[in-house]
């Protein structure tokens, strides 16, 4: 609902076109919060570029098309996650300025250019497998005006490899830690730096990782305090968490 | 390892009394990180006030104060969680400053003022008994310098409960969502504010709760993106990762 | 078995056509309770038009419409659910009036009219992916007379979307919701109404969803007193028990 | 807040002494539902007699009494779950009305005469170690004015004793059935009768039940359609759901 | 190893070509146990004809064909489960006696008349899709020789097509339960009869059956005493366990 | 029901007394099965000395004692199990003839002189600390008529001490294997004989052992085909199964 | 069974005192690897020092002291772990030798002086509350004579610990890593050498550690090649396992 | 980091075209432990011939092809696991001295010639089905330069297969039983020989064997102590610890 008719509501009522008790029964039944939401939801948009996002997988080719469609057409940013290449097409077919991101299987339009967010998020992963969900988190980020670096397959059998990387991690204002299999790679970075550490728990493994189970709960019962879990395979979810983080800068 | 130790090191090769072979040996077999890495937790611990902390579950009184009594003597802070009277009474007969928070279920030393933290944390709980999980949390954050409000009860079975305290939701810069049984509240919170959300699943509830299993889920899962989740019952890690989310605003 | 049948067994022992001998044997070996049971059946599936139903999932297209083509020839209504379109067609074939529900993959065919349930169920679903669920509902419960509205994508990430519904929310008798990822939508639809809410999880999500495990737990956990809980994706079964609730209404 | 409040604003305005966009402003910030919910919270609790409740598990005695004492204040009746003798003294002494129900560890106080709703409630269980979650739904539902029938001990592997009964389940306008172990008896019972079927999952049983989970499942994959569940041991909110579902009966 | 190389050991040690040192020893390293269970084998594979078994699920085609071939060569009956039509061609074009049990999905061969056991074997389904299973079971059985009567389709939620079927029940020495879902077939078939009873959970179901386990945990929690399980869909396994108990019959 | 009520009607229906309306009526609502389970029951019970049983867990002791006066006010033998020595007591300070069985943890009294089984039932548990379980199994068989050989702690980490025990296994007709822990024993039991193997897993172990989880698994995917699985712990399941075996002897 | 009866049969055999067929039956039933598997078990007793083992957990007192009486009898080394004071009490009353291992919770007799064997096991942990099974590996380790050093607390969270230790862990042979929550020392620690290295999963932790279970999967899925795992809390597997692995070195 | 860069260092030190402090910064930073690892791990690859392996699952041919041109072009031995037919003749068009291992789908390459280890290991195996497993263990050890026997299919359920061969498990110095179903092999097999003992779970099975999972817990479960397990189908895995495990002969 818009102010405006708010506001005509009270010039009937002040012209005695309507009771006051009319008004109470209006506002009472009205969807008052829409008008609210909708505001707050709109200024934040313009302020931190947070672009619409459609989860596409589970949904037909031409669903997401409609939808992406209805987005664009409000001068929206557009982020489609677990999207394919038809999609993609399909998209671009209405919108030159689509661009797809492979790995991350993404397809994001800029429409208008998010205001940068001040600090860096460094995205760690323990292996070259994990990297579709370091891209996906590196996407979303973006897609709110995060500046990301990432580091990929620095995994924990191989400490050496990490350690060699001390300054990079120090550098980071939060940082991203993807990983499958045993997940221990959280807990590491988590006790070499004092930033918000994301961990991210991948599908990668087999046998008893249980489809993520395994690094998932490793990173739920890490020894290093501070870490926080989201959803096996949500690059997504901790790309905009991190943003969030990072725009607590100011 | 003290830089000391490596200046007169090379001051031995410099003056010929040690080969350059012999350097790099003891240089590659050097406990090298050491060195850097207890001075930037000693640097850490002066700059963010950051208790040392003990976990007390599974230890007996004796050894948590042996170890509170280590740590005392080198005039650190204290943070003693999962603890009990008998522990309280025994660290406050050697040190008179300590604190007991009895929901909390902590000790408290604070030997060296905290520099405060910018901004405020939020911590909302869903019903009273998930109040001591979030009294762990207020107190591991108070430790680094947090300012922290708790609004407790406001669980989504009335929604009404929570909507009324929009202002306050939206004043906050970090917030933890402490819930057990469905875990529901966490993505209502999540959707309501565009501020890092921090998850907190408890063992509150029975039967098909297995003893959080279900909030656990439920929160790794939310539509609400950008939250993220620590372990069942864990106050202590979620309140030091809003501390260090805290800790970015400068 | 029919009572005319019964009925017609009595005269002719009553004209001495046949001895009492011979209904006793005939009464102890006759499917007894089949009696009770078919008349009652039949006399139920007049009243509230409860078409005979086969759940396709698992069986082949052939068994499919053999098993429906039995069921036509006795006149009764028919509804095929977790069907296809080869399936729909072949059975279309044999019988015009079947009937393609697409989102809800069901087979329908109305030889006699339902008698119309009083009162209004409400399906409620959380996203667009929870429709087919939704939908599935929505054609068990007609099937049985119901008068259903359909209230897709008001899931708790932007909880305005649902408060806006509030009248449509109070208007309605029965209320299902239908919803996946963490299930919360049932709380807080449980929370705002008095009658009775069904919630069905849904297998949609990932990674730690899994299949659908997260949301029937948090909805098993619900705070909100007076939900039940179907099977994961069980959009027949809430159909159904939510037309029996209906019939209460007399 | 209170219509009269809202009422008083409206005068203001209308005698010039606030400002219509003053009044916009009051109304978009103010805890609006706050006085929607509270009326209809207040309406509800009249008409159907809904007591307050008191979930007791994993609360001090004290608490409990000060959140009675609080209730019973405001002269609303009152429901206590999950309490034992102690909390029911203690709630006695203050009001002398205060009843304890043993089995089904509760305590009641009827300050207002509730309004009896229409129909029967029978609630069967599989055993008699399910009697006590029986009379936790029993007490819960007589609580909202339900007439309530109890028939224990019909459980599946005698299945003549469950027969014998057709009458009684068929005089029925909805069930409850209470069952831990394999949970059979929701289904024979489901397959019997043509009302709304509550299915309560015990934690009777031992090994594999793995604390209700067997009958937990079994009930949710029932092959008779229309049952809903409800948590393992959860009698207060198949009671609770009952009674809504009677309260459709006018 | 065979009896006569131990008697040509002995006589040679009796007419002085080995010492008794030697014979001890070679006594003591020889695969002994081998002689023993190669003999009874062969003696009980002879007197209950039971046929050697292949599991095809995880094999290739050809090594299926190579293992039959194997066991033919020898002359002993054949009964390879899991197989597939392919399979079957490919042993019928070496042995035109093989039978394709096509519900059943198995290959059998019959060499030697197998002596038939005493009793009957009933196999009682919960639904049509657990008919491959039970097909299974009975294959398995008559390869031992039982006799063997299906009964499909009886499942509880229709709980007057099993009653009606009392005096088939009462007529079988050992039963087999097939159901899938909750699997509370066996429970009420295991409290009408007096008889051994199998139950075999099928993965019939979907969501929260778990791929069966629903099923199974309520067939291990049956509160009918004197039910045993076997593996989810192993209808071989209760068809060889069903003919031992037949075998106890003399 | 029994037949002269039937032929009555008859007769008073032929005598016009009664309406065939009327009869009717009376055949469909009447409790036919009833009648005769109740007959079956108690010849059944006259015949194989089936004593009562009473589950004691969960239950008091006054309500055990209770049910165990009805149960020896009629004449029948009584088996309690999962009983401690005050329920014995008690039961013995009526009726002297009870007995102790203090492994097993049951009372049993015997009235009634149980016609003894033919062949012998052998039960082989894995370890000392699987011997309660292996006990109740004797009890309850004993309670039937069984003849029982308990071979305990031939586990098969030291394989010899089963192997050493061939003819014993060879001159039973049926086994029960007890083991807890990998419960390994059952396979290679099942593999020595061909005889019914009952396998119950126990709660014997520790950690990943999950209260006995790992033994049922492995023994319900046992490779010797013929096994089959009780619940956890479950001696009194595994004894009556195993005596009903027997009875097939004749 | 002794060689001296084989001999003594074979020299009978020679004498004619018996046929070379009556040798024949008496070897094939004989319990013949009981004398082999008798000495071998003798012999490695002798050579590497096993002491007989008692897992207390589940026993009795009583039953533990007439169990080590009887292997002290025979003159062996007794280890008996999961013990507590008093049983170690008991066994020291009668013999004065035994040994209390506090927090291993074992008691050790050793009467034979082990052989020591070549290397240096190390056991690592993660915390202080790991020790418990850290000193259980140890005492079982030892009492096969291998030499062992414990190295505590260095746990992932601070990695620098850990690394500070690389010339301790090259020093090893066989490395055990004892650690709970999310195990990933296991994974550092297997990265760093290259040794067979044990991993032991432990029950410390809370919430989503599930009793060890999540430790357990994080080993399992190790991304450190050549890790190997035991039970959650089996120290005493854990130490079996290294001595068997020392000696390999001769 | 070469040692030639840090000698060039030392010279440019002493030859005063840099600073000691510079020195001591270089040093501070650098990528210090990388050097040593490199070193160390070269000289390891040297010395044990340990392969450079890639996991294919889940990467693309293009970048397996990519990662094994890197590693042949070090000169260093290649081990490309869970490859298939098409990843083998892409590396082979590079390099032909690659093989495929059909069984083990591994794809190895030897430039360098491997130093045999002393000892032996043998590989024994449950079921033909479980024979890719035993061989990736194979393929894994040999490529570390161990020498392999192959024992398959000696499964618990006919235990004269395994008893056949006690003396070529008594000639092994390390053992792996690879088995799936209910994983029994492994603790016979562990009660039978007195050396280090690896057991493979495997996913062979199906219904209750959830993949492997039976088999999992059985094996960490074994009462034959001593036994150290991998993860489901880790054949690689515990082929290394094996070679790990025989390089300790020396």
């Amino acid at each position: 609902m818009d102010e405006r008719i708010l506001r005509s509501w009270i010039r009937e009522m002040r012209s005695q076109r309507m009771s006051g008790h009319e008004l109470i029964n209006r506002l009472r039944d009205l969807p008052f919060r829409d008008l609210g939401f909708a505001k707050v939801d709109h200024h934040r948009g313009l302020r931190c570029g947070l672009a619409e996002v459609i989860f596409c997988e589970g949904k037909t080719t031409d669903r997401v098309v409609r939808i992406s469609r209805e987005i664009l057409r409000h001068g929206s940013n557009l982020l489609a996650t677990r999207a394919n290449v038809e999609i993609f097409e399909r998209i671009r077919a209405e919108e030159p300025k689509a661009q797809w991101h492979e790995d991350a299987r993404c397809v994001t339009v800029e429409r208008k250019r998010v205001a940068p967010l001040k600090g860096l998020l460094l995205i760690v992963t323990g292996g070259t497998s994990d990297i579709p969900v370091a891209e996906e988190a590196r996407v979303a980020a973006e897609a709110m005006g995060a500046k990301v670096r990432l580091m990929p397959d620095v995994g924990v059998a191989g400490i050496h490899r990490l350690l060699k990387q001390r300054k990079a991690l120090d550098a980071a204002s939060v940082l991203i830690v993807v990983a499958g299999m045993e997940g221990a790679l959280a807990s590491v970075v988590g006790g070499l730096v004092r930033r918000p550490v994301i961990a991210v728990p991948t599908s990668v493994g087999y046998g008893a990782s249980f489809g993520g189970l395994a690094a998932l709960l490793a990173m739920l019962n890490s020894c290093a305090a501070g870490i926080t879990v989201v959803n096996i395979d949500n690059g997504f979810g901790a790309g905009r968490a991190a943003a969030l983080m990072l725009s607590l800068r100011g």
